[in-house]
């Protein structure tokens, strides 16, 4: 289980956001009110997006508030739209490549979940993964296989098709599989220029996601990152959310609710 | 702040102290009940006597908790008498130098507390350490300064004039710099033969520190390793223990209280 | 491309093998004389039986030549069969799951070579894994997937003919992928009472190998540990030796060319 | 023993210095043609001036070639003036702060060389610190101890004349130890617009210095970057040279020999 945000709107200096307050993402590694395990310390991630047509991506296996590198590029760079994790593992080791955001090309992937008895289905999947994707896949994560499992299921094309199908295929696997364990899924994606995320879970418990929508940016995060209740909005389980930069720029936000919109 | 255990006994596998349920001292890194700070995730090392004159020692910076390789060597190796420690970081950075324990020839050395302050004693201290431990410190830690100084004052002649001396040194230093916050030190030291740890602390938070005998083996922990109340008694604030193997393998163990004994 | 040491004998101290003087295995990890690559600083392990079923397992991604923790454990153990290996990668990430020795219950396995033109034949090479062995690889190597498919082809029942097997499948699946690039393997296999290890290519250039058999113990090595040439004797390309301790304590060698024992 | 590259000119991108070549910098660190030692793998560091008052710092005690995220970082950032540095260590352990640049305020130091026997006269030399620049000291190297004296002599004052001081001061501690090994220093300052750079040694082997001037950039390194010899200039041995940006955008250069500029 983990902790994520992710950020798009008028650049910014990624620092205050990690390390500003024990609720930025850094104290939720150390401390985290909402998390299933209160400590979040077997890596760290951060993908942003510059002026490079890829996103830069920084990920280290060390806890993430005592990594004087991640503190450094986050106070000297600014972006408009950037995902930061930090991790705690429910078994792979802790190496970068199992460390959140994954990478493919323009795109970038981070989760907060697991799929259940994940040792029961991940050959089944790993076999439905078209040729790109499994050369792809570095590390040992579910986390890794999904994104792995969205880029073959056409995230490219139509990402919100791809979401639901993904969320499908891994649940028909389970199913087949007789796994009883639940799959839950709070994830983002983003190409450079749109977010994509979804709280989701099979069971009622949907890791926790909430968003923040202010002038100058909008905001998904695991838990709220400061005190003042009405800033935030929980992201009702079992939902998609999408931003974009209008062109005025200012961000737009819309909502839907997973296997209706595509119905 | 940081939490440590110290083994003296018949020879055993260290890794049921380590990882043998959530009290454990690698379950205690992750979830502590006792410690000021939560987590202590910032490093993690072992030292061990067996058939060599010096001990072993493993450190490592990671998480120990997810450390393949401290869980290895606890699992294939035994030892009469080892210390290990989990590092919760206080501003040193994490690295393995500023992990414990601490080795000086057949010694080691491990600390939970700190010199309240200590930038404004560091160099005045270090101006009193004789030139082999003022070379022999690789880190930047008090708590290896502390190590220094015990060395330099006596270690090897009498082990607890030492530790009175050098609790006196470091509270004249601080007197003089008129630092305030407390100085606390639970530490343990051993020598092949012997274990000597006290709990002290200038103020009334002599960071914890709890003992076991039993049959086979005597036991120093910063919190019980396990929910058996009757296993485990606290040592007093301001005391000091002392523990050796008797000649027909028994430990033999003795408490009294610092600034008495040796008044 | 990588250099090893294998080592079956009376009980050791490791430390000389891998320190010892600039042919040492972290001289050879700096500087090696017969390597295609020169420098071996992307990670190191060491594998070793002692007391227990299974044997011990270090391994770290770092340079093997400044690690002190490898240095602590080489000098503090002995062990009478023990297999050291410092890694150069030729694509895979610098992480400790990517270094050798690799381990299943009882057996170690330490490689030095290369699957050519790899990721054309990693997919279908790992769908003929058993599904155990699959779910053991917890790294990207080619090396690591040569050991899964070593215990998928009976290594446990027969060693020499599951090496045959494995060699045949992997050419056969280099050649249906019309892979031009060699494959060259330098392998050694244990299981804690003997040592199998073979040198071997589809080209003119089998990876180097040499053995040293002493009244105490006998040794494999990638390249000589020392200047006195009348230790060593070159392992001919394309064989396969085979060594294990007789009761009185020496070591039986025998060494016989791949392909025609089992004909 | 090291490797370093120091740029001043218009803003570019890093990733080619390092990255393009068996001659860029981490292709010397694998291998070197001129250096004392032929590996540079203990370790990598970074340091860039953006648009922030305080340059960027990116180290990581692990081997240069295989650091994904240097190679990130270079890809991704542009600068205008940034030191790289690969480490081959002398004997201090391989740890983030034992890596170079070191950083204080707006000033970068970076180092090649080697303060002969330097146990002998780190206590004295160490004393001679300012107690801002005694604080600042976080690792173990003789380089570190350089660019602190270098602060407490008056850097950001005068930075020849400190420099100047501050060879004088490691001198004559030398002499009154008795140290007869040489002192070699070729390091790097920078103040975020200008470069100073010495190529020093006490004898006749001060550690390599090139330089390449472009129109749009000026380049110091170790050793070429490229096999055109007409690119490159030595810098003599015992010279100063100091490197800025006029108001054009070009980059003025001027070389003098330490002790007679200001004699």
């Amino acid at each position: 289980m983990c902790r994520w945000i992710a950020y798009l709107g008028q650049p910014t200096h990624m620092e205050d956001y990690l390390y500003d307050g024990e609720h930025a993402l850094c104290g939720q590694a150390q401390k985290s009110y909402q998390a299933k395990l209160g400590v979040h310390g077997d890596g760290g991630g951060l993908g942003w997006y510059s002026r490079k047509p890829f996103p830069g991506l920084y990920r280290n296996a060390g806890p993430a508030w005592g990594d004087p590198n991640l503190r450094e590029i986050t106070s000297q760079l600014e972006s408009n739209l950037f995902f930061a994790h930090v991790r705690a593992s429910t078994g792979a080791p802790n190496i970068f490549v199992n460390c959140h955001p994954f990478r493919c090309e323009n795109w970038l992937f981070m989760h907060n979940g697991q799929i259940g008895d994940f040792e029961k289905v991940k050959r089944p999947l790993e076999q439905k993964l078209d040729d790109q994707s499994y050369q792809m896949r570095q590390g040992d994560t579910d986390s890794e296989l999904i994104f792995a499992l969205l880029c073959t299921n056409g995230l490219r094309r139509d990402p919100v098709q791809a979401i639901e199908a993904t969320i499908d295929q891994i649940l028909d696997h389970m199913r087949h599989a007789g796994v009883k364990a639940p799959f839950r899924a709070t994830f983002a994606l983003a190409d450079g220029e749109n977010v994509w995320a979804i709280r989701w879970s099979n069971d009622a418990h949907a890791p926790s996601l909430y968003q923040r929508l202010q002038c100058d940016h909008f905001l998904l995060a695991s838990e709220p990152l400061d005190d003042i209740e009405d800033n935030w909005r929980e992201v009702p389980p079992n939902s998609l959310v999408h931003a974009q930069l209008t062109k005025d720029g200012q961000v737009q936000m819309s909502q839907s609710f997973l296997f209706e919109k595509v119905a």
